[in-house]
């Protein structure tokens, strides 16, 4: 059995079956990268993939935007690392009948995130399939090696940036309404926090990851990685400003919309007793590291329970 | 646009508009790996997909079988670039009905294959769609780099081991036949030419590449990537022993029925003049490198045509 320690749900139980079946030829499984020794560097890489009808809809986002948020989805993990990128690797599968120009728009939109993060597009292959999907293979270099499973007892919880805006554009979607544009923005050009990663890593950050299931779902796996219990007062989460209005037509409150609210890519980190944010990007302390296990979330001063999400329920 | 340079076809337009599209933000496509250095070595890493109904079909194999091939044919691209592997990726999709133990059953497929090239598995991703894909990157090192396009007029053409034999057993299942036990291995558990690859590296190899979409068209690639033209004798093609019964009953001759059969995972490779093959394994010379462009296959003295395999034609 690996060391892979997970959350709930069916998509985990699948995911821990295969750490089970892989045993000891895959002892690293379970952390938003792999951590190699190359030369003397710790390279870091992940793969992620992102399927049409699943992570993303034609209707919703044009291919630029749909390539754009894949590659971006795969460089947070290097951002949740610490991690500073090299490159991008792309395999697509689509339909027979998809043309040049289409895969063309979409592959610009994947080139311009690896860009913007300072990453080339190394490589790739191409294969009929019967829904569009990008398998996105990130690479990355670091001055050290950060992982899920060094929270401690004492730590303090932060958060970069504002939660659910991503959700607030899908419930407008979904409700057949045009989500306002920077919620959209937020779903459609999600910004790896590349050097909001870096920066948390060299002030000592415990352990780390990006908010790519939601908050109530990724602190659950924080704490199991690390053996620990997070205490999180969803009052103090930094909200995005289009959550309001969809959480009112949801009947939710604004916290707990935001802390349901998956994809939005910022980074939750476990930072060390006497850290203070004089970070030069958005970070908020959301609560701290216990001794014992699992999540405690807190709206006024009374439990609460958010599900994350899951792509088998 | 790319220095990518590729045959025809389909698939191949596709990939070109992906190329143009990208620009000098993905300077290398075209290789079977990319090339990155870090900390002074050489690192290769590339990315395959397998598809459902594309590459594989659950009909024919069984789940450890998927997974082994869709690794192997990964690692032989590392084989092709003379790497050492050193790890591999696989991002999964299944459909929401696929349960944990499948999925099991085809990661230790993955696993076999990894540690059978003595590479672990880093780490994945799952996702549910429509179809079963696998895309997995695998991530080696070098002392040099080799790529397809250094083949020099003068050169000669080698290829390791026997061809057809994975087309002998889809050309029987096909038909609603049982294939021979050695055909269906040699399509179920290729094996990465990894130390074949490694020698070939070492001994002065000049352009390399993978037999994956049959020597018809991965010879095109090699020529177009080079700036060479190709002379094959297909009569010096070492065939492997299932393919004259199904060549048979294809009415086609052995030697063409093995030239378009893709996915054996042999290496096709250019050896600087004076090379002789006192090689640990099977190595065939089978054509020369001459100045010009294209492919010139011959069969008895006479020129013939055999088209490569277009996963978009």
């Amino acid at each position: 059995m690996s060391a892979i320690r997970l959350g709930g749900g069916p998509e985990f139980d699948r995911i821990r079956a295969i750490a089970a079946a892989l045993g000891d030829r895959a002892p690293g499984l379970g952390d938003d990268v792999a951590w190699l020794e190359v030369g003397g560097r710790h390279l870091a890489v992940s793969t992620d993939v992102s399927v049409e009808g699943v992570h993303f809809r034609r209707d919703w986002l044009a291919p630029p935007e749909i390539g754009w948020r894949a590659a971006a989805a795969a460089l947070s993990d290097l951002a949740a690392a610490g991690a500073e990128p090299l490159g991008v690797l792309v395999a697509v599968t689509a339909p027979a009948d998809e043309g040049p120009a289409t895969l063309a728009a979409l592959m610009d939109g994947v080139g311009s995130a690896a860009a913007a993060a300072g990453a080339g597009v190394l490589g790739g292959d191409l294969s009929r399939g019967t829904a569009l999907s990008l398998a996105i293979t990130v690479v990355g270099v670091s001055e050290r090696i950060l992982r899920r499973s060094g929270a401690e007892p004492g730590d303090g919880l932060w958060v970069t940036g504002e939660l659910g805006g991503a959700r607030a554009a899908l419930t407008a979607w979904r409700a057949g309404r045009t989500p306002a544009a920077a919620a959209r923005e937020r779903f459609a050009r999600p910004q790896p926090r590349l050097a909001a990663g870096a920066w948390l890593a060299a002030h000592g950050a415990t352990a780390m990851l990006d908010l790519s299931d939601g908050l109530g779902g990724d602190a659950g796996h924080l704490a199991a990685a690390s053996g620990v219990r997070l205490r999180i007062a969803l009052e103090r989460l930094p909200v995005h400003p289009a959550v309001p209005a969809e959480a009112d037509a949801a009947g939710e409150a604004p916290e707990l919309f935001a802390a349901r609210g998956g994809e939005d890519f910022e980074l939750l980190a476990a930072m060390p007793p006497g850290f203070t944010a004089a970070s030069p990007f958005p970070l908020t302390r959301i609560g701290e590291v216990e001794a014992g296990r699992g999540v405690a979330l807190e709206l006024g001063g009374r439990p609460v329970s958010v599900p994350g999400y899951d792509h088998f329920a």
